[in-house]
Protein backbone atom coordinates (compact mmCIF):
# COMPACT_ATOMS: atom_id res chain seq x y z
CA UNK A 1 0.00 0.00 0.00
CA UNK A 2 2.89 2.24 1.03
CA UNK A 3 4.48 1.41 -1.90
CA UNK A 4 1.71 2.04 -4.31
CA UNK A 5 1.47 5.44 -2.30
CA UNK A 6 4.93 6.57 -2.87
CA UNK A 7 4.76 5.66 -6.67
CA UNK A 8 1.98 7.71 -7.18
CA UNK A 9 3.12 10.76 -5.45
CA UNK A 10 6.42 10.19 -7.21
CA UNK A 11 4.57 10.28 -10.67
CA UNK A 12 2.46 13.33 -10.09
CA UNK A 13 5.82 15.22 -8.93
CA UNK A 14 7.19 13.93 -11.82
CA UNK A 15 3.89 14.28 -14.29
CA UNK A 16 3.96 17.92 -12.88
CA UNK A 17 7.36 19.30 -13.38
CA UNK A 18 6.97 17.73 -17.07
CA UNK A 19 3.77 19.99 -17.37
CA UNK A 20 5.53 23.05 -16.36
CA UNK A 21 8.40 22.39 -18.87
CA UNK A 22 7.09 24.78 -21.88
CA UNK A 23 7.12 22.51 -24.91
CA UNK A 24 7.59 23.88 -28.60
CA UNK A 25 4.23 24.28 -30.31
CA UNK A 26 2.68 25.10 -33.12
CA UNK A 27 0.57 28.81 -34.16
CA UNK A 28 -3.33 28.58 -34.17
CA UNK A 29 -4.32 27.33 -38.15
CA UNK A 30 -6.03 30.22 -39.02
CA UNK A 31 -4.57 33.74 -38.17
CA UNK A 32 -4.70 37.50 -39.52
CA UNK A 33 -2.02 40.14 -38.76
CA UNK A 34 0.37 42.30 -39.50
CA UNK A 35 4.07 41.95 -39.48
CA UNK A 36 6.98 44.19 -39.70
CA UNK A 37 10.53 42.79 -40.84
CA UNK A 38 13.80 44.86 -40.57
CA UNK A 39 16.70 43.78 -43.06
CA UNK A 40 20.10 43.36 -42.28
CA UNK A 41 21.93 47.18 -42.39
CA UNK A 42 18.53 48.38 -41.53
CA UNK A 43 17.99 50.21 -44.97
CA UNK A 44 15.08 47.86 -46.05
CA UNK A 45 11.66 47.75 -43.93
CA UNK A 46 8.91 45.40 -44.57
CA UNK A 47 5.42 45.87 -43.50
CA UNK A 48 3.03 43.23 -44.15
CA UNK A 49 -0.97 42.45 -43.69
CA UNK A 50 -1.39 39.27 -43.85
CA UNK A 51 -4.04 36.00 -43.66
CA UNK A 52 -2.72 32.84 -43.21
CA UNK A 53 -4.08 29.34 -43.69
CA UNK A 54 -1.92 26.91 -42.73
CA UNK A 55 -4.55 24.02 -43.17
CA UNK A 56 -5.09 24.59 -47.06
CA UNK A 57 -1.38 25.82 -47.31
CA UNK A 58 -2.01 29.48 -48.52
CA UNK A 59 -1.42 33.07 -47.24
CA UNK A 60 -2.32 36.39 -48.60
CA UNK A 61 -0.22 39.20 -47.97
CA UNK A 62 0.20 42.83 -48.99
CA UNK A 63 3.14 44.55 -48.23
CA UNK A 64 5.14 47.53 -48.04
CA UNK A 65 8.41 47.33 -48.69
CA UNK A 66 10.94 50.28 -48.24
CA UNK A 67 14.27 49.98 -49.36
CA UNK A 68 15.85 53.87 -47.84
CA UNK A 69 13.34 56.10 -49.41
CA UNK A 70 11.69 53.84 -52.36
CA UNK A 71 8.88 52.45 -51.50
CA UNK A 72 7.08 49.47 -53.40
CA UNK A 73 3.33 47.57 -52.60
CA UNK A 74 3.37 43.87 -53.50
CA UNK A 75 -0.34 42.24 -53.21
CA UNK A 76 0.71 38.63 -53.23
CA UNK A 77 -1.41 35.79 -52.89
CA UNK A 78 0.22 31.95 -52.34
CA UNK A 79 -0.88 28.67 -52.80
CA UNK A 80 1.81 26.15 -51.54
CA UNK A 81 0.36 22.99 -52.37
CA UNK A 82 -0.31 24.17 -55.77
CA UNK A 83 2.93 25.70 -56.12
CA UNK A 84 2.46 29.03 -57.30
CA UNK A 85 1.37 32.45 -56.33
CA UNK A 86 -0.25 35.10 -58.16
CA UNK A 87 1.30 39.04 -57.90
CA UNK A 88 -2.15 40.99 -57.90
CA UNK A 89 -2.40 44.52 -59.40
CA UNK A 90 -5.93 46.03 -58.85
CA UNK A 91 -4.97 49.84 -60.13
CA UNK A 92 -5.11 48.01 -63.84
CA UNK A 93 -6.63 44.76 -63.29
CA UNK A 94 -3.71 42.14 -64.24
CA UNK A 95 -2.45 39.65 -62.47
CA UNK A 96 1.05 37.31 -63.26
CA UNK A 97 1.15 33.79 -62.17
CA UNK A 98 4.71 32.32 -60.72
CA UNK A 99 5.18 28.81 -59.97
CA UNK A 100 7.73 28.00 -57.28
CA UNK A 101 8.64 24.72 -55.24
CA UNK A 102 8.65 25.68 -51.89
CA UNK A 103 7.43 23.27 -48.43
CA UNK A 104 5.24 24.81 -46.46
CA UNK A 105 6.60 26.02 -43.06
CA UNK A 106 4.41 26.68 -40.59
CA UNK A 107 4.52 29.09 -37.98
CA UNK A 108 5.49 27.30 -35.42
CA UNK A 109 8.61 26.32 -32.60
CA UNK A 110 10.73 23.93 -34.49
CA UNK A 111 10.75 20.39 -32.44
CA UNK A 112 14.52 20.49 -31.60
CA UNK A 113 14.22 24.05 -30.40
CA UNK A 114 15.86 24.85 -26.98
CA UNK A 115 13.95 26.80 -24.56
CA UNK A 116 15.68 30.03 -23.57
CA UNK A 117 13.30 31.90 -20.94
CA UNK A 118 9.84 32.43 -19.90
CA UNK A 119 9.75 36.26 -18.91
CA UNK A 120 6.62 38.67 -18.79
CA UNK A 121 6.13 41.85 -20.87
CA UNK A 122 5.33 44.54 -18.79
CA UNK A 123 3.75 43.41 -15.68
CA UNK A 124 1.39 40.38 -14.24
CA UNK A 125 0.72 43.11 -10.97
CA UNK A 126 -2.59 43.77 -13.05
CA UNK A 127 -4.80 42.30 -15.52
CA UNK A 128 -4.36 43.61 -19.16
CA UNK A 129 -0.69 44.78 -18.11
CA UNK A 130 1.20 42.16 -18.90
CA UNK A 131 2.29 38.89 -21.36
CA UNK A 132 3.70 35.60 -20.35
CA UNK A 133 6.30 34.69 -23.26
CA UNK A 134 8.95 32.30 -23.63
CA UNK A 135 11.91 32.79 -25.78
CA UNK A 136 13.54 29.35 -27.97
CA UNK A 137 16.78 29.26 -29.69
CA UNK A 138 17.86 26.72 -32.26
CA UNK A 139 20.17 26.31 -35.14
CA UNK A 140 18.15 25.47 -39.10
CA UNK A 141 21.01 23.19 -40.67
CA UNK A 142 19.51 24.03 -44.80
CA UNK A 143 19.93 27.99 -44.16
CA UNK A 144 22.71 27.79 -42.13
CA UNK A 145 20.86 30.11 -39.58
CA UNK A 146 20.34 30.62 -36.07
CA UNK A 147 17.13 32.01 -34.79
CA UNK A 148 15.66 33.26 -31.51
CA UNK A 149 11.84 33.03 -31.53
CA UNK A 150 9.61 34.59 -29.04
CA UNK A 151 5.74 33.39 -28.59
CA UNK A 152 2.94 33.76 -26.41
CA UNK A 153 3.22 31.13 -23.53
CA UNK A 154 -0.83 30.89 -23.73
CA UNK A 155 -2.05 30.37 -27.55
CA UNK A 156 0.89 30.13 -29.42
CA UNK A 157 1.22 33.27 -30.97
CA UNK A 158 4.56 34.45 -32.32
CA UNK A 159 5.76 38.08 -30.69
CA UNK A 160 9.36 37.88 -32.73
CA UNK A 161 11.54 36.14 -34.61
CA UNK A 162 15.52 36.92 -35.15
CA UNK A 163 17.43 34.97 -37.85
CA UNK A 164 20.64 35.86 -38.30
CA UNK A 165 22.49 33.89 -41.32
CA UNK A 166 26.27 32.51 -41.93
CA UNK A 167 27.36 36.16 -42.69
CA UNK A 168 26.00 37.61 -39.24
CA UNK A 169 23.26 39.25 -41.09
CA UNK A 170 20.32 39.84 -39.23
CA UNK A 171 16.43 39.67 -40.03
CA UNK A 172 14.48 40.63 -37.37
CA UNK A 173 10.29 40.30 -37.69
CA UNK A 174 8.00 41.42 -35.29
CA UNK A 175 4.17 40.14 -35.47
CA UNK A 176 1.31 42.41 -34.11
CA UNK A 177 -2.25 42.67 -34.09
CA UNK A 178 -3.02 38.97 -34.69
CA UNK A 179 -6.24 37.61 -34.84
CA UNK A 180 -6.84 33.98 -34.18
CA UNK A 181 -9.25 32.97 -37.28
CA UNK A 182 -10.09 34.52 -40.67
CA UNK A 183 -12.29 37.70 -41.02
CA UNK A 184 -13.21 36.78 -44.50
CA UNK A 185 -12.03 33.51 -46.08
CA UNK A 186 -12.31 35.65 -49.48
CA UNK A 187 -9.07 36.91 -49.50
CA UNK A 188 -7.95 33.40 -50.70
CA UNK A 189 -9.99 33.49 -53.71
CA UNK A 190 -8.05 35.26 -56.90
CA UNK A 191 -9.63 38.07 -58.37
CA UNK A 192 -11.67 37.57 -61.73
CA UNK A 193 -8.99 38.58 -63.65
CA UNK A 194 -6.38 36.18 -62.30
CA UNK A 195 -8.10 33.35 -64.41
CA UNK A 196 -5.92 34.80 -67.56
CA UNK A 197 -2.95 35.68 -65.59
CA UNK A 198 -0.03 35.74 -67.46
CA UNK A 199 2.32 32.82 -66.50
CA UNK A 200 6.41 34.53 -65.56
CA UNK A 201 8.88 32.13 -64.03
CA UNK A 202 10.91 33.36 -60.93
CA UNK A 203 14.65 34.42 -62.01
CA UNK A 204 15.90 33.41 -58.35
CA UNK A 205 13.64 30.52 -58.27
CA UNK A 206 13.70 30.77 -54.52
CA UNK A 207 10.69 30.53 -52.33
CA UNK A 208 11.63 29.05 -49.47
CA UNK A 209 8.81 29.89 -46.85
CA UNK A 210 6.32 32.63 -45.25
CA UNK A 211 9.21 35.03 -45.13
CA UNK A 212 11.43 34.82 -48.00
CA UNK A 213 8.19 34.57 -50.19
CA UNK A 214 8.44 38.46 -50.21
CA UNK A 215 12.22 38.96 -50.65
CA UNK B 1 -34.63 72.55 -25.72
CA UNK B 2 -33.67 71.13 -28.77
CA UNK B 3 -30.21 73.63 -28.52
CA UNK B 4 -29.68 72.34 -25.10
CA UNK B 5 -29.91 68.18 -26.58
CA UNK B 6 -28.01 69.39 -29.48
CA UNK B 7 -25.03 70.96 -27.27
CA UNK B 8 -25.42 67.80 -24.93
CA UNK B 9 -24.50 65.23 -27.59
CA UNK B 10 -21.79 66.90 -29.56
CA UNK B 11 -20.24 67.80 -25.76
CA UNK B 12 -20.61 63.86 -25.34
CA UNK B 13 -18.88 63.03 -28.62
CA UNK B 14 -16.27 65.52 -28.25
CA UNK B 15 -15.31 63.79 -24.97
CA UNK B 16 -15.77 60.17 -26.25
CA UNK B 17 -13.62 60.87 -28.98
CA UNK B 18 -10.56 63.01 -26.07
CA UNK B 19 -11.03 59.81 -23.99
CA UNK B 20 -10.34 57.46 -26.94
CA UNK B 21 -7.05 59.31 -27.38
CA UNK B 22 -3.97 57.92 -25.53
CA UNK B 23 -2.35 60.54 -23.26
CA UNK B 24 0.91 60.31 -22.26
CA UNK B 25 1.53 58.70 -19.03
CA UNK B 26 3.81 58.07 -15.69
CA UNK B 27 4.65 54.74 -14.95
CA UNK B 28 4.27 53.80 -11.61
CA UNK B 29 5.97 55.31 -8.89
CA UNK B 30 7.18 51.98 -7.49
CA UNK B 31 8.97 49.10 -10.02
CA UNK B 32 11.41 46.70 -10.09
CA UNK B 33 12.11 44.17 -12.93
CA UNK B 34 15.10 43.89 -15.38
CA UNK B 35 16.12 46.04 -18.08
CA UNK B 36 18.30 44.88 -21.21
CA UNK B 37 19.96 47.12 -22.94
CA UNK B 38 21.75 47.10 -26.84
CA UNK B 39 24.54 49.71 -27.32
CA UNK B 40 25.24 50.90 -30.90
CA UNK B 41 26.96 48.73 -33.23
CA UNK B 42 25.73 45.68 -31.06
CA UNK B 43 29.23 44.73 -29.21
CA UNK B 44 27.60 45.62 -25.97
CA UNK B 45 24.87 44.51 -23.95
CA UNK B 46 23.41 45.43 -20.30
CA UNK B 47 21.30 43.12 -18.60
CA UNK B 48 20.16 44.69 -15.02
CA UNK B 49 18.10 44.12 -11.99
CA UNK B 50 16.49 46.92 -10.58
CA UNK B 51 14.51 48.38 -8.37
CA UNK B 52 12.97 51.99 -9.17
CA UNK B 53 11.63 54.19 -6.85
CA UNK B 54 10.12 57.23 -8.07
CA UNK B 55 9.13 58.72 -4.90
CA UNK B 56 12.11 59.14 -2.91
CA UNK B 57 14.27 59.44 -6.59
CA UNK B 58 16.27 56.28 -5.77
CA UNK B 59 17.10 53.80 -8.23
CA UNK B 60 18.96 50.23 -7.38
CA UNK B 61 20.77 48.15 -9.97
CA UNK B 62 23.07 45.23 -10.20
CA UNK B 63 24.02 44.90 -13.65
CA UNK B 64 25.82 42.64 -15.98
CA UNK B 65 27.79 44.76 -18.99
CA UNK B 66 29.08 42.55 -21.75
CA UNK B 67 31.50 43.98 -24.01
CA UNK B 68 32.29 41.48 -27.02
CA UNK B 69 33.84 38.90 -24.60
CA UNK B 70 34.68 40.69 -21.47
CA UNK B 71 31.84 40.88 -18.95
CA UNK B 72 31.19 43.22 -15.56
CA UNK B 73 29.01 43.09 -12.93
CA UNK B 74 28.24 46.40 -11.37
CA UNK B 75 26.19 46.85 -7.92
CA UNK B 76 24.78 50.41 -7.85
CA UNK B 77 22.29 52.57 -5.48
CA UNK B 78 21.71 55.96 -6.84
CA UNK B 79 20.39 58.86 -4.71
CA UNK B 80 19.27 61.49 -7.24
CA UNK B 81 17.56 63.58 -4.59
CA UNK B 82 21.32 63.40 -2.23
CA UNK B 83 23.04 63.43 -5.59
CA UNK B 84 25.62 60.57 -4.87
CA UNK B 85 25.58 56.97 -5.49
CA UNK B 86 27.12 53.87 -4.16
CA UNK B 87 29.29 51.74 -5.87
CA UNK B 88 28.88 48.45 -3.56
CA UNK B 89 31.39 45.69 -3.62
CA UNK B 90 29.98 42.86 -1.54
CA UNK B 91 33.19 40.38 -2.14
CA UNK B 92 35.46 42.77 -0.52
CA UNK B 93 33.13 44.73 1.58
CA UNK B 94 34.29 47.73 0.14
CA UNK B 95 31.98 50.61 -1.37
CA UNK B 96 32.95 53.94 -3.41
CA UNK B 97 30.76 56.80 -2.75
CA UNK B 98 30.39 59.25 -6.08
CA UNK B 99 28.62 62.52 -5.99
CA UNK B 100 26.59 63.31 -9.14
CA UNK B 101 24.58 66.10 -11.24
CA UNK B 102 21.90 64.66 -12.64
CA UNK B 103 18.04 65.27 -12.39
CA UNK B 104 15.41 62.32 -11.57
CA UNK B 105 14.14 61.41 -14.56
CA UNK B 106 11.25 59.12 -13.74
CA UNK B 107 10.20 56.36 -16.36
CA UNK B 108 7.45 58.22 -18.48
CA UNK B 109 6.47 59.54 -22.23
CA UNK B 110 7.55 62.96 -22.34
CA UNK B 111 4.25 65.31 -22.22
CA UNK B 112 5.15 66.17 -25.60
CA UNK B 113 5.62 62.90 -27.27
CA UNK B 114 3.51 62.59 -30.69
CA UNK B 115 1.38 59.29 -30.16
CA UNK B 116 2.42 57.52 -33.70
CA UNK B 117 0.08 53.70 -32.66
CA UNK B 118 -2.12 51.60 -30.70
CA UNK B 119 -1.16 47.95 -31.30
CA UNK B 120 -1.32 44.49 -29.42
CA UNK B 121 2.22 41.88 -29.27
CA UNK B 122 -0.10 38.97 -29.77
CA UNK B 123 -3.42 39.00 -29.81
CA UNK B 124 -6.70 39.61 -28.25
CA UNK B 125 -8.49 36.37 -29.54
CA UNK B 126 -8.19 35.23 -26.17
CA UNK B 127 -7.47 36.26 -22.12
CA UNK B 128 -3.35 35.57 -21.70
CA UNK B 129 -2.40 35.62 -25.40
CA UNK B 130 -2.11 39.84 -26.04
CA UNK B 131 -0.99 43.04 -24.34
CA UNK B 132 -2.79 46.14 -25.70
CA UNK B 133 0.22 49.36 -26.30
CA UNK B 134 0.79 52.10 -27.53
CA UNK B 135 4.33 53.55 -28.98
CA UNK B 136 5.35 57.03 -28.76
CA UNK B 137 7.90 59.12 -30.50
CA UNK B 138 9.32 62.67 -29.84
CA UNK B 139 12.56 64.65 -29.91
CA UNK B 140 15.31 66.09 -26.90
CA UNK B 141 16.74 69.06 -27.43
CA UNK B 142 19.13 68.47 -24.75
CA UNK B 143 20.65 65.28 -25.61
CA UNK B 144 19.85 65.73 -29.57
CA UNK B 145 18.53 62.57 -29.45
CA UNK B 146 15.10 61.33 -31.06
CA UNK B 147 13.19 58.56 -29.22
CA UNK B 148 10.53 55.49 -29.64
CA UNK B 149 8.46 54.26 -26.85
CA UNK B 150 6.22 51.81 -26.29
CA UNK B 151 3.96 51.46 -23.11
CA UNK B 152 1.28 49.19 -21.99
CA UNK B 153 -2.26 51.11 -22.36
CA UNK B 154 -3.31 49.72 -19.26
CA UNK B 155 -0.83 51.05 -16.57
CA UNK B 156 1.81 52.56 -18.26
CA UNK B 157 4.11 49.82 -18.05
CA UNK B 158 7.44 50.90 -20.10
CA UNK B 159 7.88 47.98 -22.80
CA UNK B 160 10.95 49.39 -25.17
CA UNK B 161 12.53 52.88 -25.79
CA UNK B 162 14.26 53.39 -28.45
CA UNK B 163 17.13 56.35 -28.69
CA UNK B 164 18.67 57.53 -31.73
CA UNK B 165 21.82 60.16 -30.78
CA UNK B 166 22.57 62.69 -33.01
CA UNK B 167 25.31 60.68 -34.92
CA UNK B 168 22.42 58.01 -35.60
CA UNK B 169 23.30 55.17 -32.80
CA UNK B 170 21.14 53.53 -31.53
CA UNK B 171 20.38 52.62 -27.94
CA UNK B 172 17.57 49.87 -27.63
CA UNK B 173 16.27 49.36 -23.94
CA UNK B 174 14.14 46.44 -23.63
CA UNK B 175 12.10 45.86 -20.18
CA UNK B 176 10.51 42.79 -18.65
CA UNK B 177 9.31 40.87 -16.06
CA UNK B 178 8.23 44.26 -14.18
CA UNK B 179 6.51 44.10 -10.82
CA UNK B 180 4.73 46.96 -9.74
CA UNK B 181 5.23 47.84 -6.08
CA UNK B 182 8.42 46.82 -4.17
CA UNK B 183 9.28 43.19 -2.45
CA UNK B 184 11.58 44.40 -0.17
CA UNK B 185 12.59 48.11 0.18
CA UNK B 186 16.04 47.19 2.46
CA UNK B 187 17.54 47.61 -1.25
CA UNK B 188 17.51 51.33 -0.97
CA UNK B 189 19.59 50.64 2.19
CA UNK B 190 23.28 51.13 1.84
CA UNK B 191 24.88 47.83 3.82
CA UNK B 192 26.76 48.77 6.89
CA UNK B 193 30.38 48.92 5.52
CA UNK B 194 29.12 52.07 3.01
CA UNK B 195 29.15 54.46 6.22
CA UNK B 196 32.99 54.39 5.78
CA UNK B 197 32.94 54.83 1.81
CA UNK B 198 35.99 56.28 0.10
CA UNK B 199 35.09 59.31 -1.95
CA UNK B 200 35.29 58.91 -6.16
CA UNK B 201 34.76 61.86 -8.19
CA UNK B 202 33.32 60.97 -12.07
CA UNK B 203 35.85 60.80 -14.48
CA UNK B 204 33.18 62.76 -16.98
CA UNK B 205 30.69 64.07 -14.41
CA UNK B 206 27.74 62.75 -16.59
CA UNK B 207 24.85 60.80 -15.04
CA UNK B 208 21.94 62.66 -17.23
CA UNK B 209 19.61 59.47 -16.02
CA UNK B 210 18.14 56.09 -15.55
CA UNK B 211 20.03 55.11 -18.20
CA UNK B 212 23.02 56.64 -18.28
CA UNK B 213 23.56 56.37 -14.93
CA UNK B 214 25.36 52.89 -16.00
CA UNK B 215 27.24 53.65 -18.42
Amino acid sequence: MRTLLLLTVSLSVLLGALAQQPHPCKAPPYLEGKLFVLFPEGHTTLFEQFAYDAVEERIRVVASIKHDSQEMIEDRLLFFRERFYYEIHYHNKSCVKTPFDAQFNPIQIPHDAHHQAQFVLGSLSAPAEGLLVNSWVGYIPETKANYSMTFTEFGCIPITILTTDEKKDHFFSSFFDLVVGLENPEVFIPPSFCTSAKVVERKDGKVADFFSALR
